[in-house]
């Protein structure tokens, strides 16, 4: 395997935001060349499908300011300080759909964009849900959206569901099910 | 449906980079209250999930600064102006496996970060592969990674491969085949 580390030669912090912070450094490759890098530093996210019953998933529908359209997702949410990805869920669970769920299991954490940023985000299933009082968030308007997971597939196959989380949540939740089945 | 759309109030531009452009807005939400969005602009791009032959695809090894780890990724990268997803996937081709396609097709578009960047990453299917000459980039080092589709399959159920772009891209592109073949 090549050495292909890259060595900050110099950075420089641009902005430090709500969400975000936006680093530009300069790296030394391998090579010797040298080359940006921009970088987003995010603090960290969890996305969650969860199962109403064996075959009706929760999603949810809400503007996208960033892409500017509505779009449909699995729930999500960026970690608090000090909260694990397990109480994150729950509490998503809560504020976006108006459940909490007796068992969650991790199935991976992904990167959604490592090409920019670090976020990293911890992907659950939830199952044997129950009603919780909902606690909406401020700054969001969400919309719950029951699919099966046939539905759901299927939405995904046609590209009526756009997120990048989504689709590889749904279908490695797909999986996770298929194997836990012994299949 | 519940109104949805965010309205900009004002906006700033933080920060206008090599790849990426920041900026920060304020929007009212159709409740009246007001928020700050961070958005992340970016040129969009191309993934392709390359097979050599029917069962062997060609993966990229490449350190990504961004999360300080090397991933397994599908061969990507960002638009340049004026170039169509098409001429890009085949320059990706060349430039990160040393290859071209015969066969290139979409599978869908998907956002990896809708809740803070309007990067839109178009996936394709590329096969019927042939040799071209290799245009490394100055600012990558890429190693190519020769995986059958179980192999892949089992890497990112068990965690190996971790990049959400390429989970979504090789389990969309085993259900575009299936589909295809009538399954």
């Amino acid at each position: 395997m090549k050495e292909s580390t890259e060595r900050k030669v110099e950075g420089q912090e641009i902005y430090r935001g709500k969400l975000l912070t936006l680093h530009r450094d300069i790296v030394e490759m391998p090579t010797g060349t040298r080359a940006v890098r921009e970088v987003v530093h995010h603090p960290g996210a969890v996305a969650v499908v969860p199962f109403l019953n064996e075959d009706t998933l929760v999603l949810v529908r809400q503007f996208r300011y960033a892409v500017g359209e509505e779009l449909v997702e699995i729930p999500a949410g960026t970690l608090k300080q000090g909260e694990s990805p397990e109480e994150c869920v729950q509490r998503e669970l809560r504020e976006e759909i108006g459940y909490e769920a007796k068992t969650i299991a991790k199935i991976t954490s992904l990167f959604p964009a490592p090409g920019y940023t670090d976020e990293v985000i911890h992907l659950f299933i939830a199952r044997d849900l129950f009603p919780s009082q909902t606690e909406g968030e401020e700054d969001e308007v969400v919309e719950p959206v029951f699919l099966t997971m046939g539905e759901a597939i299927e939405w995904l196959q046609t590209g009526r569901i756009k997120d990048g989380k989504t689709i590889a949540g749904l279908l490695l939740a797909l999986d996770f099910i298929k194997k836990e089945k012994g299949g």
